[in-house]
């Protein structure tokens, strides 16, 4: 019986647009979860290692976040307010403060850009081209921003990009840091642009990456590339925008993926994890003296989001007054690591490569079917896991990073059963 | 005192973004809501005619929402999950199946665009350029439709536009109903240009329009010229698409706003009322035969507002299971349309103008000075209500549909109130 | 025998693009040209009302101008020398200023711009973008600027449009004078879009406009309108770019067609006939004060075509020492209009129209093919006349200033003729 | 007695705009000109090795030419029609086939697509787009291509660029064949992008190359790059537009530059030295099965310079008819070189660079401040010659391609002493 006829999916087929795309994998219809683990309608467990894309780096449900929102909205509090003061934008600001920029040295003003990682993106993008008076941007190679025009422009996937319906021009696109397997020096290509006058490139407002690209295909920039492309962009007067919105809150270890490199970008977006609990809310972080817009000049209704500052602040206060988590994540990323080594070392021939940082990592295949395969076959066995990159070849691990040793574990024997049926075949 | 040196205020003012612009008229932190009320960290309390810029037309936390949703996150249900298959995605699509699109005989495919209403346009617009091969988009003087990059190039307000940074193309704007008072017939300048060859207008993918224009100064689009407009685009193949982000779920009586001008748009964008309480939520409809997008063309992190989805049905339920809602909405508003017509005519010299439909109601001044004078004094009341309009020339009403007539009558005695004082000064 | 299979042809027809057009109306091959006259390679006469589309607004061949471009290439002069000093440069712009500019009390700089009016309005476009900072140009139906990209982007025509590849941006077409039979007052949309912030038209750096718009069907704008249009530019800050291209020169009269407006625009695109004799060559007239270009930002190969520089200096001297030019321009124009109203009134029930204004006229017919069967029966009767208008339904009188009375008499005759004929038909 | 003051120059520097630029470097005013000379109102001789950048590779007033412009002139034939059929676009048509494309087995429909070369870029982009249906082209880095939009979106130079006044899109560069000193693969990022479908480049419509960049500092691409880029092209099924506007009509040896490498490019834009001596005229060439605009979707009012025809068809004739020109040019070209590089090799710690191929050549020097002392020390002593390249730092030799060899040893003995004089300083 296929999915069209099965009353089960009735809701579904005939009511959902065509672009519905993740329910295509899992076609299960989902219900409950907690900690690492999903359950369909029928009861059955699904071992997490997509959590929400990067959202749920807390896993599901965290039972301290999860009290601090039913109180919340229990006793009657503000769950709507715009950008009007409100005691929980309040402690959300105090705390961000307090545990995430002091600590870490950094001096920036929020700005609440709208519900979703796409809206950080844009006001980052407008407040860039208000600063400079300049209109281009550099994006990078398999870059992924967002699926609304401003962000779209600065994407590297051509379907979505084609999804647009008009050319999409102001951005144009320079190798990241892995694209000719590190055979040429960095950044010989767009340094030699900027200092030509004749070579025809719009100079740049800013220029905007990520850390590492999850969307992309789990692409990771060294740190020395990362303090080089802060330092041309310095050297050159264009603003670093540095788009943490899946590698943030943690998932490479620290709070901001960029802290292990010891740069300060001029604007930094986060979204996704932010509120701990899959709430969408979103942040754009600007230095003080580039906080030149007027009063509402960007706004948006959904900059209030109270249920999710109230979780976000808890998140910081649970999970971030210490060092413990980053510790964590780093030791547990390593381990992953050597254990998709270990499944790469065990098919010499198959060309696979282990990828990423910290929880954020990949196992690259030879092409996008074998990968499809791996991950058709986790999702028979249990786990839930995406595929990513250009050709949809690169197998994307990001489970919570408060999953366990054993879950770790058990999700790897899967994968690697996976991989070794899909090679068999 | 000033706010910055006031220590109440210190975590806003030195750590968010000078973009913040309700905190600017109404300087109080707010804390809890219930019904029609906000109040503050004193316990003082603020009759709401402002209701989150229409996010919360059923009130405060309403109990019945607040109840299902209290219950849904305290038994563990999943909170984010994409554009995966859930039990709360399925409730919802059949519900708004069954209780909102069949009884008005509409049949339209559900876009979750992502959480906001700019994602509703942005969706849109991509997927109306998509079924076109147009890139032209026409849209209407003093419309809003969002500050994302796409949705800002179809929005009006030029400090809003002038944020962007890129000169915004690909529109053009049309007279909206209300533009010259009448004096010309309908669509004159603009099927002119569409049928001349020679006109120099790209022929347009879509037109987007709003029924009555929130932020513009709450213009309302007369029956016949929305019945005008869509014959205009079924005659020119120019896919109509209607911006209800504001305006929809029962703000003007119906459901849907078009729904008394009789007009079944091409595309519905809806936001801000759909969870019910003011949860990060949007849906692009669009017609089966339209519905032409690959999986995945358009995607987005939070298009998987489990907890929103949850309220979002039961408000079906409990508020669109028969017409009560929609009849009082408009008894109501009749009653708002007459007092402000009494306080216009009160002052017969200054140039009142009453406005809107519904329970989106406006009362016009002869300048912005004067309406903020009146915003004002009316908080110094006790009652938040915003302005709008291009001069901000506009006092804005947009209170709970579930207002109570006693304070429908406290609200509008306050305004009364300000206004003598303000046009006295 | 068909076109493609004459060997009279066969060069064109297998060598020469599809694109080619007038030689469709016109399948004869030209040779020799003599005052109001064209003679094929039979020796067959062919009266001249198309004046190669206003170019040769002094005739073919006129013996002055001859013998100065004959005397000048015989003795070895420069033909060639971009922006160089030359003396017929220094000839030419002392003869422009004492001739054309002085005695009209005009105070322009001149660009030479490159040789095609296409040029000369790319020049003004990007010399208004640079001193407002602005990018959007206000353009009016039916315009005709050119067709290299940024003069096709104020251009009306869709097929012309169409043919960029791109969609064409940055402009905004308002209504001409005559674009509603003047059922509304002047620039009351454009000035309403000014005044109101939240309109959505980019605030344009510039407004271009023709006086008559010949390819646009001989729409006449009235010197009232004008003079409404250079004081709403002056009164927002806008630049007024008058495209003089096909109607200076002394096509309606005055060497510069807005003379008769007392208008003082800031730029003026002059091309066609300012070299005299067919030769290619432009001018843009900029004031003084914006003249604010670098060294060499703007250039171009064939900015000195000394042999043009040459006969535009002594048409000057020939044609513009006194006025007698312009008063013969203006009688015959009279007589012209009256002998198509003639016609017009002849065929009470054929809804035709005499348009124009001095020797720029226009007959409109009911539909494009009648229109058409005028032009190519005056073809056979040996009259060459174009049509013109967004539907070709309009044929476009461009005589040769010089033409006499009894060569205007005789054309209009076939005219009047081709006309009884077609409207048999 | 500066410029300014000296009544010589009045009418310039008081009525000419200040974009004016090669007045700068040489100011006197010249008068007349033969073969390899420029004679100043004074009678001062100065050897032309400058050639109008390009456009007089037959010297100046070629006596043969002359001849037949002045017999056509005096015959009162046709000297302006547009695209009309006439004897002398006939002969032009059926000559440049005769001795032009059959010889080189190349098949060409001709487009007259205005009378500049950027009309033949414009008219390329534009056809090149609609053939393909996509918008974005491909240009090179320090590539000049000219001043209209299109064509300026092309071009790399910054200053002309932000002349434009509105952002440059649709156009992304790509390196130049030596734009690395040959260090990395050809095409190596080129190709990358194109075939990684999450690049972000819009594939392009076409690429536009120039085989030597006059403007651009005279680089010359080698012959396999040449044939590189052109299989690339065929592979992605994008469209080659070779821009030969300079570098064709002889100046690299064969007719067209590109007949070395032995490839067929798509398009050929064609201006600059076509007719011959000096008069407006281009071409852009078009495949046949490419030909595809509908009658008149281009068009221009001087695609119908006949003087330009009848000179370019006797031009043709009289150096074309044999390859006596080609070897002529070829081994003229080698001495330039061989003498270059002996200027080079007298100063070996001041980093001069020998560059170009055929008789354009370029000597490349430290800096634009030194090569601009060679070109100013080079006028004092009776030559022109310019300088070009993104700082001005190549001085640029284009003799007319029939100088004598007494003439290329007088004026490269000219530039070794500025350049000693230069050096010195």
């Amino acid at each position: 019986m296929s999915l069209t006829e099965d009353p089960t999916f009735a809701a579904f087929t005939s009511q959902e647009s065509n672009v519905r795309s993740y329910s295509r994998s899992w076609p299960v219809v989902f219900d409950r979860a907690l900690g690492s683990y999903l359950y369909d309608t029928d009861g059955r467990a699904y071992l997490d290692f997509f959590a929400g894309a990067g959202v749920l780096n807390y896993g599901h449900n965290h039972p301290v976040l999860k009290k601090v929102l039913v109180d919340y909205i229990s006793s009657d509090r503000i769950l709507h307010s715009l950008d009007m003061f409100t005691e929980a934008r309040r402690d959300f600001l105090q705390t961000f403060n307090d545990l995430i920029l002091e600590p870490r040295d950094l001096d920036y003003r929020v700005v609440f850009p709208g519900p979703g990682g796409a809206n950080a993106v844009e006001a980052a993008l407008k407040l860039a081209r208000k600063i400079t008076g300049r209109e281009s941007v550099v994006n990078f190679t398999n870059a992924f921003h967002g699926m609304t025009l401003g962000a779209l422009s600065v994407t590297g996937n051509s379907l979505k990009r084609g999804g647009a319906g008009i050319p999409l021009v102001h951005a144009t696109p320079m190798p990241y840091d892995d694209y000719f397997d590190r055979d040429y020096p960095d950044f010989f290509y767009f340094e030699r642009l900027l200092t030509d006058t004749g070579s025809g490139l719009n100079k740049p407002a800013a220029v905007i990456v990520e850390t590492v690209q999850g969307e992309g295909g789990v692409n990771t920039a060294r740190a020395e590339w990362l303090r080089g492309l802060s330092e041309l962009c310095k050297k050159h007067d264009i603003l670093l925008i540095l788009d943490d919105v899946q590698m943030g809150c943690g998932r490479t270890g620290g709070f901001f993926s960029f802290e292990e490199a010891g740069i300060v970008p001029d604007m930094v977006c986060i979204s996704k994890s932010i509120s701990g609990v899959g709430l969408p809310m979103a942040l754009t972080l600007v230095r003080p003296e580039h906080d030149v817009w007027e009063p509402g000049e960007h706004n948006g209704t959904f900059r209030g989001n109270a249920p999710a500052f109230v979780t976000a602040a808890e998140a910081f206060r649970t999970f971030w007054s210490d060092d413990e988590l980053e510790k964590a994540t780093i030791r547990k990323g390593a381990y992953v690591e050597s254990r998709l080594n270990q499944i790469a070392a065990k098919h010499p021939d198959a060309g696979l490569v282990a990828k990423g940082r910290g929880l954020a990592r990949g196992l690259q295949y030879a092409d996008g079917e074998t990968a499809g395969r791996v991950a058709s076959g986790s999702f028979d066995r249990g786990l839930l896991v995406e595929t990513s990159g250009p050709e949809d070849e690169v197998l994307k691990l990001l489970p919570p990073l408060t999953v366990t040793e054993e879950e770790l574990d058990k999700g790897l024997a899967i994968i690697e059963a996976a991989t070794d049926e899909a090679l068999a075949a």
